[in-house]
């Protein structure tokens, strides 16, 4: 089954499968004890501690192994907050940061401290500027930044951040810099100037149960957790060295084939780029398509529940993810692509692992466009090829451009995505050109959809008003002006 | 090499390492993902879950899986002394709990909660009515008792602690129990009535990776961590499902044959409790001998550096633990002996896993009077078959028992364990009966040790007093009446 879900883990590489079925023979035994399966273990662990800090640019004595990449990343953010907490208590990030940095923030808020979120353009990429223009001195008040978190290079749609020229800006501010390198490290260098780096081996193909945190020397830093004399006073309890030692050799394995792969597995996300708009109507497909990860590519289709089409493509042998609202726990659409302002329904990440065949995406280029047509056929959509059909409304508004005409409202309350922009296509017919409908509704993801449908249908998309004005008794009305009969 | 540190961690089950090896190619994939592998490794983890619950006497919807058995503990005593602050911040504990929850403890107590250690009699059991008067009713001031934990039984010398009893005093006071069942969770069955259980996969031979939190219905519980998705909100981050598989399946694996192998490591340590004193002079053997774990036996040697003990040990082939101060980092004697009042020095925890050879134990009999010997013989110590030579002050003493003789003093500051007892010993003779010798000496150990040894020899501790009372610029004097001559 062709696998393209790379982004939320790898496939355990063959290198860390060998290497962790030998520690485990080798290195099971605790290695803080001095008899000789403790030495050994202990041996095997510093030998992997140099072997990541080697691979990530950094030194041994500044890696804290930890038990996943979200609490590395969490560590990080509330141990540097904590630790710097003279210089104040606001904490800066970009807008598309990973969930666990977000939910890290949440607790420094809940706590009393305050957060600026940068904000991204449509590729999804923060403005240096910008995000050095939110950092603040330090002072007693407790304004000034401890704080500021960037990802090398987003984990839902692929766009590489400007990590070296925010780092220089922080570093003239005198502000610490977390870089959460999840998606990259293994595949890509990471540039240096970070205060922090975190990052999670099982995204580069070792085993789940091993993060990195990496603590520059003269960083402050205060745990948050209970302090033993593990890793640094930073990760309390036994050390999992099989899994660590499994991590370091997957590390350097993905980094020698990298350059590489990299090349071919950027070729194939091109031609998924180029592909799926050529096949697959209504589609927009998202993300920076040149400063990104080699492996990323998100789209999403109109018109489509994401649920569904991850259901169509699984069925077909195709496992990938989406950031679409239906597809979540929480029923609310990506906040990667909510801070893109773009289309959340239908969408698709397609992430593939090193390795990934040619084959294998040219059978899932051509399985797609007929997958998301079987999922739309039964709307009973116009075409995007034929002209809307001209309604006795429009008619009517177009022999008398004087008289008010009142805006046709529809009440799509309760419905959830993709139901509101759907209703919206198959009725916009009814509109005379420059004439107004009010699309109600209570779904979070409607206030992305709406507005992403009429750029890419060429409407306009004149505001959102509370929908009681429209007869709702909850949510907003979404108004479109009809730009074409 | 006979490995004799089952309660540091235990060797990888082979049946662990079968699942294991399993689960990384059938769950490796992420279990929130909807599609097959997604699955796939959903289905691993929820019957994993069901597996864990049943052996421990708890719902599947009660368990949490954490990275480590101190990630369970210390989430545990956060978690629930933050979810109970309404009723007080105070915590009560057994001064003989593992060090993960003191660690907890201390962030407790630094966030300005109060604590109270609940003592522990000389073979380390705390007395349940005790440990009941610590509790303090529920109040708005503070003072009152959020969270009481107790391990099942103790992790250096076995000692099993009355769970049951405590438990049914602190649903009683309306105080909720967290157990940490560390050590005897897969090997016995725990008592019933906690409210939180911890437990650690590697203890019973799964990977290391896994820690159990399983949190009783209606216990109230505020997750000190930032909070996702993941295993009921309580651990953050991907959930490693293969190594999750492993514990489960080792859980089931050891719990069907503990019986068994129970009765047969119990007999093994009695054999070690008999004979050891038999055999090496100036011993003392701690722990509870009937109402203990079936597989550890601790004991300390007199004049005996643990540090070289272990080393003796280590080079004849067996992998040991010792509570002795020079063979731990902090340089300080473990707690637990602390707690208990016995000697400290030469400590060795022999901890036996499942499938240990009779002819193994044998063996280690055989070597161990050698060894301890050999460690000794260089120090030219007066053997405790022998009676100590009458020294020239002693002779002079008995001829005019009016006359004040002034104390014996013996300057030890700066040196280490074991060498206060060392010089003590050598230099007791000197003393006539009924006079005292004062033994300065800055090491922590000493505290301990000076009146273990004592008791052992039959000589009387008199007590403290500062150094500087003595002539000494720094520590405390330990006081010593010579009883007999």
């Amino acid at each position: 089954m062709p696998y393209f879900d790379a982004a939320s883990t790898a496939p355990l590489h063959p290198v860390a499968r060998q290497a962790l079925t030998a520690a485990l023979d080798e290195g099971w035994a605790d290695p803080a004890r001095l008899y000789r399966d403790g030495r050994r273990a202990r041996m095997l662990l510093d030998a992997a501690r140099e072997t990541t800090a080697e691979v990530l640019g950094t030194r041994p004595d500044e890696i804290s192994f930890t038990s996943s990449g979200t609490q590395a990343v969490q560590l990080g953010v509330l141990g540097t907050l904590s630790g710097n907490r003279r210089r104040g208590r606001h904490l800066v990030h970009s807008a598309v940061e990973h969930s666990s940095l977000l939910h890290a923030a949440e607790v420094h808020t809940t706590a009393g401290g305050t957060v600026t979120e940068v904000p991204v353009d449509r590729l999804g990429r923060v403005d240096a500027a910008e995000f050095a223009a939110a950092l603040n001195p330090a002072n007693g008040s407790g304004t000034g930044t401890a704080l500021a978190c960037l990802q090398s290079a987003n984990h839902e749609v692929g766009t590489v951040q400007p990590v070296a020229e925010v780092a220089g800006l922080c570093a003239e501010a005198g502000v610490p810099l977390l870089v959460d390198a999840a998606q990259s490290a293994g595949r890509a260098a990471v540039p240096g100037g970070w205060s922090l780096l975190a990052a999670s081996a099982h995204k580069w193909g070792g085993p789940a149960g091993v993060g990195v945190l990496a603590v520059r020397k003269g960083v402050r830093y205060t745990s948050p957790l209970p302090v033993d004399e593990r890793e640094r006073g930073r990760v309390p309890g036994f050390v999992n060295v099989p899994a660590i030692v499994a991590a370091a050799a997957s590390l350097r394995a993905v980094r020698q084939q990298a350059e590489a792969e990299d090349a071919r597995l950027r070729a194939l996300v091109d031609l998924i780029r180029a592909r799926v708009p050529q096949t697959v109507p209504d589609v927009e497909v998202v993300g920076d398509p040149v400063h990104r990860l080699p492996h990323i590519v998100t789209f999403s289709c109109l018109y489509v529940d994401g649920e569904v089409l991850l259901g169509e493509l699984d069925r077909a042998g195709f496992a990938v993810s989406s950031g679409s609202s239906c597809t979540s726990s929480t029923l609310t659409p990506s906040h990667v692509l909510k801070a893109m302002g773009v289309l959340t329904e239908g969408n698709v990440r397609v992430s593939l692992p090193p390795g990934t065949e040619e084959a294998e995406v040219r059978r899932f280029l051509e399985l797609l466009p007929g997958l998301v047509g079987a999922v739309r056929a039964p709307l009973g959509l116009p075409s995007p090829a034929q002209p809307l059909p001209p309604s006795s409304a429009a008619a009517a508004a177009d022999t008398g451009p004087q008289a008010p005409v009142g805006p046709l409202v529809l009440d799509t309350l309760g419905r959830r995505c993709p139901i509101p922009v759907i209703e919206l296509a198959k009725r916009i017919g009814e509109v005379p050109t420059g004439g107004t409908v009010a699309v109600l509704s209570d779904d979070e993801a409607a206030r992305l959809d709406i507005p992403a449908w009429c750029e890419m249908r060429g409407e306009e998309y004149a505001g959102e008003a509370p929908a009681a004005a429209y007869g709702g008794d909850r949510g907003s009305a979404y108004l479109v002006v009809r730009r074409s009969g």
